[in-house]
């Protein structure tokens, strides 16, 4: 097992990465808060994983709730379901939370959190790649509306994160690739290095082989946990994560959530900002191919759906939690592995990505 | 014009007391974070107050949003609403609420400021005498669930809160006594000195002279700002703060939110934990009587309405935010002046304080 730390004062926590986890209860009970305890789960990953989380806590009031799978639970309606479950259990301050589940599990249980009674504590167990390599770390909490992914929510850091490198074993092809996504996203805007290591490892990574696996997982989870603790709030390098997520995001309200995975919006959202940083005279062409080579290799898409227009795409992009005052704000790369935001882009170089993207794009 | 301060570090901000202060647009503008503005008001406030708050906002976006009046707005569902509106006018992450009512309003836009996009800035400008000493300091923003009040919410300071002492004089009587309530209880828990005051000038008060509710109004913020000040995340003496407040949810629940005024809740609420003070040898009974002879000349109910029983009386207190693992934490009085959180009181002494006052209880 790795232990991590992300450094935040008296708010600092550890991520343990490893195989097993899932059923050391010795690594989550440090972290409960009281003898309350609900684990929140979906319909896929109950099945699997529930009971080998709650059949150590036997000293505990544990309640479950296991609700259905996807991208559209996650709004406030399943936000008051869980409340419901908290209140209707007599659940008080010192309760604690546990997110069993993928990234729509981890957001949703971490924001019912942050507002149950102002705030309680949560652990992080989650069983995608995505997750474990992005969302469980760095205390960002949310919901959907019907208008914009992720805009009601708060940062609120978990108690412990425990990564159990085993449930990948489970974990369909296309959801794995969906992880590598935002595994390859270190790479583009902190790890040159590391981005090299996943161009000569990738098939490795997509057999499912567990030594290339977790040192993926341990050097983006050691990514994340710096960029957060140097920036909780996200006031400065914190954005610079949200590489690709502009576009991506903007996809994924085009589809209404529907049939792409994050990870695949955000892949093909991270080549449009290479694609308009290389327009900008910011990097080479060269480095765009090369993106795009280990996207297809990873088994990403590398073109939005045909749905998507330039005007969708704006009209989306418009909505995005980065903009300031209507102007929107984009990550975009200097160099292989380094990155800014900026809002100081010419608005053609936009314009001729966005044409470039849709007129290439295939019907879906 | 007095000015109070809430030192908060980074987050520090101003308390504006005085006459006039709404039309001042220029203690409102070093306080809004950028051009975006959505005012959240009630259709009773709205039409006396929100053309004077935004008379002066000619360089900004300026949207407004009045809703109806009254506790059983404060829901999810009305949060909702809020947050579509910042969706559907493209307000970004620079964008400030101001919340122009009593605490309904103040707690809802608090707490959809809170979410929206993870946190946003947000100005009080409370519009009642209980608003105004209470609710609108210290960053408590919350909204109701159907199984319990103020459970779903966050800590979330505003930027500046405007205390107008002109709008008291459109305040209803019964709103002005409910306010009393919570002035009251800050000379309970704090100062006895200011206690002494309340009850040498409690005509004056309730007559709405200025000159008396201005020293009323700076008095309990000035108490309020000291004990955020020292414990903003209520860990500690924050928790006293909710002197009569467990009793008063009670009632608050059992009556649906209907009939009663929080501040007459906590009135009553405050009386009930002297009582039991005194039962447990804590305090004088001559103390209980004092305090019950000010709440009447206030205009302030002594009894519970005669709905409540000591069973719901205990069911409703069960579910409340100072409950820890199924303990009911309560605030009890060592003085007039002085006061404690405890869960170490005999169960007896509850019992025959429910009795007591729900023996005593009058038909509604």
């Amino acid at each position: 097992m790795k232990t991590l730390q992300v450094e935040l004062a008296e708010r600092s926590y550890p991520i343990h990465i490893g195989s097993g986890l899932l059923r050391q209860a010795e690594l989550l009970m440090p972290h409960l808060a009281g003898r309350q305890v609900l684990v929140v789960s979906n319909e896929t990953v109950a099945p699997l994983y529930l009971d080998a989380v709650t059949a150590a806590l036997t000293d505990y009031q544990v309640e479950t709730l296991v609700l259905p799978d996807g991208e559209s639970t996650k709004n406030l309606q399943t936000l008051e379901k869980i409340l419901s479950v908290l209140l209707e259990q007599g659940f008080g301050r010192n309760c604690t939370l546990i997110a069993l589940g993928g990234g729509v599990i981890g957001d949703m249980t971490g924001f019912a959190a942050a507002c149950y009674q102002r705030g309680v504590a949560y652990i992080q167990i989650p069983t995608t790649l995505l997750a474990q390599v992005d969302s469980s770390v760095g205390g960002k909490t949310a919901v959907n509306h019907a208008l914009g992914k992720n805009m009601i929510g708060a940062f609120h850091q978990p108690r412990a994160v425990i990564a159990d490198t085993d449930v990948l074993g489970t974990l369909p092809d296309r959801e794995l690739a969906a992880g590598l996504a935002e595994v390859i996203k270190y790479g583009l805007i902190r790890d040159a290095g590391f981005y090299t290591w996943l161009e000569q490892n990738m098939t490795a990574l997509r057999n499912h082989d567990t030594a290339a696996l977790t040192h993926a997982i341990e050097q983006s989870c050691r990514h994340k946990a710096a960029v957060v603790a140097a920036d909780e709030r996200e006031s400065g390098q914190r954005a610079l994560l949200n590489l690709g997520h502009t576009f991506g995001h903007a996809i994924e309200t085009g589809l209404n959530y529907h049939d792409w995975l994050h990870g695949e919006a955000v892949a093909t959202g991270m080549l449009m900002a290479a694609d308009l940083s290389a327009r900008l005279g910011w990097i080479e062409p060269g480095v765009v191919e090369r993106i795009a080579q280990l996207l297809t290799a990873t088994g990403l898409p590398v073109q939005p759906p045909a749905i998507m227009t330039p005007e969708l795409f704006r009209r989306h992009m418009a909505v995005d939690k980065k903009a300031r005052d209507g102007q929107v704000y984009l990550i975009l790369l200097e160099a292989l592995g380094a990155a800014v935001v900026t809002g100081d882009y010419a608005d053609d170089a936009l314009a001729a990505t966005l044409e470039h993207f849709c007129r290439t794009a295939q019907p879906a």
